[in-house]
C-alpha cells in the first residue's frame, strides 16, 4: 500500500503522477526525449540500460516495467534483457553497449566513480560522447524513478500481463501518449 | 575537465545543459515545479532539502548551488544550511522539516527503507501528504542532478561567487529563467 493516499489504484509510478500531475508533466517529457527521442542508440538499447540500472537498484515496479518495454523493442526480446540483468558483461550485446552498461552501473553506485578511463574505453567501443552523456544521464534518471517509486511505496502488480499491457502502449504511444 | 567534449565552459549542470538543450527543458521544468511551483513548503525549505540531499550525495557543485539557493531564501540564510548539514536532527528547523529531512535521507541512501512510522511521524508533526510525496521526489530527483554532474565530471568552481550569483539569479527568475 503506498505511504500516502493517491485517490486512484493506478501500478506504480502511473499511480504517483495520476497523484501529482504538475511533476507527471517534466517526468515523462524527461523519459520521452531520453528513451524514446532522436538518438544513435536504439530505443531498445536505451529501455535496456533503465532496466538494468532498475534491476541494480531493486525496484520491482521499475524493473518488471523497462525490461517488458527493452523486450518489445529488441530483436531477441526478453531472453536478451535477462541475460543482460544477470551478467552484462557476457551478454550478447555490442562491445559499445556493454562499456555503456558499466559507465551506467557506475553511475548507479557512485557517479564519482566514473573514470575518463571507463569513458575513453566507451570511446575506444565507437561511443560518441551523445551516447556517453545519454548513458549516464539515463542512469541518473532512474535512480530518481526507483526512489520515487520505492520511497512512497507505490504499488508493484507481481501479474506480468500488467507490464506488457504497458509496453505496447509506450511502443504505440511513447511516455507522452494519450492519457490513462 | 568534463568526461566529454561540451563546447562552452559554463559550470557544473549548466555546461551539461547547454550542451544538451533536449534533456535541459525537462530537467529545468521539474526543478521549477518542485523547488519554486506552489507549495506550502517555502522555497527555502525545499532547497535546504536539495542542498541537504546534495551533500548526502557529496556532490560539491550541486551542494554548493543549492546551498546559497536556499541561504539566499531562508531569513537564518548559510548558517542555518549550514547546520542542518551538519546535524539536521539539532538544527533548529520545525519539527515538521526535521520529519522531511529524515525522509529524505533515507529516500537517498536506499529509498525501499522508508517505513509507514516514517511517514506517520512527518504526519503528526504537521506534513501533508502533498509535502511527503514532494519531500520524497525532491531527494530522489537530487539523486539524479548529482549523479549528473558528478558522472560526466562536471565542472566545480571554489569561488563562492559563482554561488552566490547563481543564487541571485535563481530567486530572480527561477530555473526557467532568462537564457544565459
Amino acid at each position: 500500500m503506498p505511504h500516502i493516499e493517491l485517490g486512484n489504484d493506478l501500478p506504480g509510478i502511473t499511480g504517483l503522477m495520476a497523484y501529482r500531475p504538475e511533476t507527471a508533466g517534466p517526468l515523462n517529457a524527461l523519459a520521452e526525449v531520453l528513451l524514446r527521442g532522436p538518438s544513435s542508440l536504439t530505443r531498445g538499447e536505451r529501455e535496456l540500460i533503465a532496466a538494468y540500472v532498475s534491476s541494480l537498484n531493486q525496484c520491482g515496479f521499475c524493473t518488471a516495467s523497462h525490461a517488458a518495454f527493452a523486450a518489445a523493442q529488441l530483436p531477441e526480446g526478453m531472453e536478451l534483457v535477462d541475460q543482460v540483468r544477470d551478467d552484462p558483461d557476457g551478454a550478447p550485446v555490442s562491445a559499445k553497449l556493454k562499456a555503456l552498461l558499466r559507465i551506467a552501473a557506475l553511475v548507479q553506485a557512485d557517479a564519482r566513480t566514473v573514470t575518463a578511463d571507463d569513458v575513453a574505453a566507451a570511446r575506444k567501443e565507437g561511443a560518441t560522447d551523445v551516447e556517453i552523456h545519454d548513458t549516464v544521464l539515463i542512469a541518473a534518471a532512474f535512480c530518481m524513478y526507483n526512489r520515487y517509486v520505492d520511497g512512497l511505496a507505490a504499488t508493484a502488480p507481481e501479474n506480468p500481463a500488467v507490464y506488457e499491457f504497458a509496453a505496447q502502449r509506450i511502443v504505440e504511444h511513447g511516455y507522452l501518449g494519450p492519457s490513462r
